[in-house]
């Protein structure tokens, strides 16, 4: 039997700190047909909170460490703040929406990330999606705002990055649906130089994205959101892109993924 | 048919503002057979956090007004740090929590308070309670646990009563279940003198709290909870009571109310 649909959509900081660009992508997602969900990241509130009330920057090694005063912070502005704002903004244009952060209806768990002794800190990496819980949400005609927040299923919150929460909320949920990822962000697509024109990349396949990371013509800020969304594409998601909000509606435009 | 029970407890700022305190009451509410929905309300971390940012308080007529600044402290702090805190930890302990603002899945409606011509800012008086939905939820198992933040549905959140929140719960929800609703605070129920005993009146009729008002012998934090608690026995709801964690898993103890 076919599967219905799926759309998911991740915002980056950039969208959400300018209000009109995050007002017009949240009157372009409305119009997009359910069932969806909706991952937004962080923007420039929480830093701004945190120099507001004195809170330092814990880095070790160059990693930089996610103490209980940034987590706070972080549960607050993008558990709280963004998300709460978010939700009623959609429930205001006629999308049902629902605010989540991973311990809300134990959506997704996470564990601590500690690699070769190195903690870091409040940050979850992620265990488990709640498949049949989303489901029956979706089902219901609700649509799901992810806020970047997650927990290990022991009373502890963790910031979790949301690149990752789209791919593997598309990785899993394709048990239920033909799901569609989309990284919506401030340029089109995945752009072939930003210092000269407006070109971008139409299709990319893995090999030539790494082949672009050694000739160091993707900037860093990119490289986790690929690597993110080569991961979906490589674990089968149908169509995964890179977008901007001027395109999200148009089927298959935008930078599209391949393995 | 007889309805099935809904047990609606609401917790207030001091027993939020303790740590000890509210772990013990999670503990508790933990063991409380399903189904259930725990209100919460503000504590102090919100005047903390404004005071910390410079937010100036700003009153009219001897009325505290919500200008926006202390509308979004209000939402980071009880929708974000204090509701996703209380959800993870309910998840570590085994009950499956899913933290709402109004907003969420359309929960709670309310309007911006003007009485008089005066406009108390962000504020929100209920209108409507999404039943349907928290029925669902409740169906499936998983326990809301409502922040005073609600939504106007035109996009707009709006700072509530928590107490109210949870007066109209118990008033709505009476369609598809028998409810008790408990509202838990730092003494065993509605104590007859503060200055020189432990004693507390065991039933309260809306008559009895009246002449109570009238001599000035129930201090003033006590009134709006107890008129909430009050409508909703007016309404029908078959137990309204004041009670402390120590005696909230007891049938019938604390306060019991009766209009």
């Amino acid at each position: 039997m076919d599967k219905s649909k799926l759309t998911i959509v991740k915002i980056g900081g950039k969208l959400i700190n300018d209000p009109e660009q995050l007002d017009l992508f949240l009157e372009v997602f409305d119009s997009l047909k359910a069932p969806k969900i909706l991952v937004h990241g962080g923007g420039r509130k929480a830093t701004d909170l945190s120099q507001q009330l004195g809170i330092e920057v814990h880095m070790i090694d160059g990693r930089r460490i996610t103490d209980k005063d940034t987590l706070d912070i972080a549960v607050m502005v993008y558990a709280g703040l963004i998300n709460k704002n978010i939700v009623a903004r959609l429930q205001g244009k006629g999308t049902n929406a629902l605010g989540l952060s991973g311990a809300d209806g134990n959506a997704i768990q996470s564990h601590k990330r500690i690699i070769e002794d190195l903690d870091y800190g409040f940050v979850g990496d992620v265990d488990f999606i709640n498949g049949p819980f989303l489901k029956n949400l979706l089902e219901a005609g609700i649509c799901p705002v992810f806020s970047p927040i997650t927990h290990n299923a022991k009373g502890i919150l963790l910031n979790t990055n949301a690149d990752t929460i789209a791919s593997r909320l598309a990785i899993d949920m394709q048990a239920y649906f033909d799901v569609e990822l989309s990284f919506c962000f401030e340029y089109p697509g995945v752009m072939k130089d930003l210092t000269s024109s407006q070109d971008y990349y139409h299709e990319l396949y893995s090999g030539e994205f790494k082949a672009l990371k050694e000739e160091d013509r993707i900037h860093s800020g990119m490289l986790p959101k690929l690597k993110n969304a080569f991961d979906a594409a490589a674990s089968g998601v149908s169509c995964v892109r890179i977008c901007g909000i001027e395109n999200l509606t148009i089927q298959n435009s935008g930078t599209r993924l391949f393995p």
